[in-house]
């Protein structure tokens, strides 16, 4: 076995799920994550935790639910009883095939997942964890070899944990007490100003103790109550199975006034028409982790690239918003990000500058400090 | 997929489970087992049943033990109450290598076994059924290729198994109001006496309708009160670890008062050892499975096999005896086959041939009919 795989079971047991002896956990050992799933058993041996494996495959889930009829009963009680005794539930992906549910009838999905909205929350009142154990079904969607995918990965999930949330606190401090935040590329692609006044950010270290559930993680992010201005997205990305570029968004008033799209166009104006908050955006996001050296069009690793910028349309996380107040309401959450590592740009926060050409100011190297 | 997987994944749910829809299913996938996972979700789905999937890895449960502390705590609440909410419980055992936990320290095992006994309880009082998917480390274990276990493991479990039930009854009742059973062999290796008086016959019909929980299964059983005589067991057996070959033993008065082995001596002195009711029968069965055609020293499959006869030094079953009657007692249950399929051989009850050379009297080619 790789020795990453067992660092990752640590990382994973230890600084993400805080397991303590005793804690009743549930593994939940993707079809291609066999080998995690054994580090991972070794780990909660180790520290006297009680484990439950369970088989998360999507060629079981898609037979199951192509054969079963479009009615699903609510929260079956073995499954809703065993979510709610359980500390933990570390979800190790890894799937085989990430097209493996191209077949299921849509309808049947969501039946199938409405019904099990209290096993759902069940689980995520748990000290969840959700991880990946690299593929070659995962190299392929990323276009790169497995060789390179696994140092991608490893790259990724085998951080200095406690160092980057060191430096995490710092940004989140600065954006706490904020008013204004300015992201500014050269002057003919991107100046958009994003009001943040009593919002709060959060910080996602992987840790349940941050509150922060996937490993890799390493962003901060917080909700902005108002936008203005024009921003490019030079990030590419897949939504909706489709691939989304160049796409450019301009602000007034916090809502989008105009767009436009050099790929994907029809998926965006979907996502812009689906309600009135998806025009608006629900969350600002800076990723910082440095393991993550370009983009592979699976959003939770992209998202979390340093040197990147990431705003959301649509859905607020309440965790950002003042007590009693609701933030941006919609049935969308669509990411979109854009490269800050670049010659010319810059993070302002007040009129300070946190971020140039990708470095931040307290790093060594930062450009004109 | 192998037609035969579907076959027998259908076999399982409806014949041996009797899943109905709405039943709250614990499927356990044996690393080796996803093929007949993936059909048994499948089926399920088409039943309208709820599925949760397990992940049974000896490779997770190695790890997990060997790096565990000695103490275990007793029955985790929630995996406890999985099991005490599920309706049925399908092990689809599918081993990769029949080896691997040989380096779990033994009193760990044990310890683990110990602390779940009441999720055991809970696990067995389901509409449980364990089955067995064709894997290569089990067909090396049976000394046969893949294709040919494979082979061997679909002709035991694709039956007839209402036909076979059928025929079971028909064996059941003649035990069931019989006082004497003589087993002979040629006369210089078996001639035994086993009376049965007021004991009751159980139909292995591999269904829980009958509570029977394993498939393949397919013999009728009940345990004698008393025996006497000498019998030869002709079908090498492995027992814990050990190959036993060419076993004989003397009874009298229910009791061995004789033995010996051509092979694996030490096995049976222990065995015989172990208490006062290990030299006693606890068990007479009476393999009905005309798919079994050959001993792979599995026992489950052996001691169904059609055309012999076992008996089990030991415990015996509650379900064979009077009510409030205790049948003999011991910590061991050690099944021993001799082999009906011979010339000169004969099952009598009561004074009636009911098997002669391996056919029984309703067959057609009955000799001496």
């Amino acid at each position: 076995m790789d020795d990453r795989v067992r660092e990752h079971a640590a990382v994973l047991v230890d600084w993400s799920a805080r397991i303590d002896a005793g804690d009743d956990v549930v593994v939940r050992v993707g079809e291609g994550a066999h080998d995690l799933g054994v580090a991972v058993a070794e780990a909660l041996g180790e520290r006297d935790a009680n484990m439950l494996a369970c088989y998360d495959s999507p060629e079981l889930e898609r037979a199951y639910l192509r054969a079963h009829g479009e009615e699903f009963p609510s929260d079956p009680a073995f499954e809703l009883a065993l979510y709610e005794r359980a500390d933990s539930v570390l979800s190790l992906r890894g799937t085989r095939n990430t097209s493996e549910r191209a077949d299921v009838p849509e309808g049947r999905e969501q039946a199938y997942s409405r019904a099990r909205q209290g096993i759902r929350e069940a689980r995520l009142s748990t000290d969840w964890v959700s991880t990946v154990h690299p593929t070659r079904a995962m190299a392929q969607q990323a276009g790169m070899s497995y060789a390179a995918y696994r140092d991608f990965v490893y790259d990724a999930v085998l951080r200095d944990w406690e160092g980057l949330a060191a430096e995490m606190r710092r940004l989140k401090t600065t954006l706490d007490g904020a008013s204004e935040v300015r992201l500014r590329k050269d002057e003919d692609s991107t100046d958009l100003t994003m009001w943040v006044d009593d919002r709060t950010a959060v910080n996602s270290t992987a840790s349940v103790a941050d509150d922060s559930h996937n490993l890799p993680s390493g962003e901060v992010f917080t909700a902005p109550a108002d936008t203005a201005g024009q921003v490019v997205f030079d990030v590419p990305m897949t939504v909706r199975g489709q691939r989304l570029e160049g796409v450019r968004l301009v602000f007034k008033d916090g809502v989008v006034v105009d767009w436009e799209a050099e790929a994907g166009g029809e998926v965006l104006r979907a996502i812009l028409e689906t309600d009135g908050g998806a025009k608006r955006l629900g969350e600002l996001g800076v990723g910082m982790n440095r393991g993550i050296d370009r983009p592979t069009g699976q959003v939770l690793f992209d998202e979390k690239m340093a040197g990147t910028v990431h705003l959301a349309l649509g859905r607020a996380y309440d965790a950002c918003l003042p007590n009693g107040e609701t933030g941006n309401d919609s049935a969308v959450h669509v990411d979109l990000i854009t490269d800050m590592d670049r010659e010319g740009t810059t993070l302002e926060v007040d009129g300070t500058v946190v971020q140039r050409d990708g470095t931040f100011r307290w790093e060594e190297g930062f450009p004109g400090a």
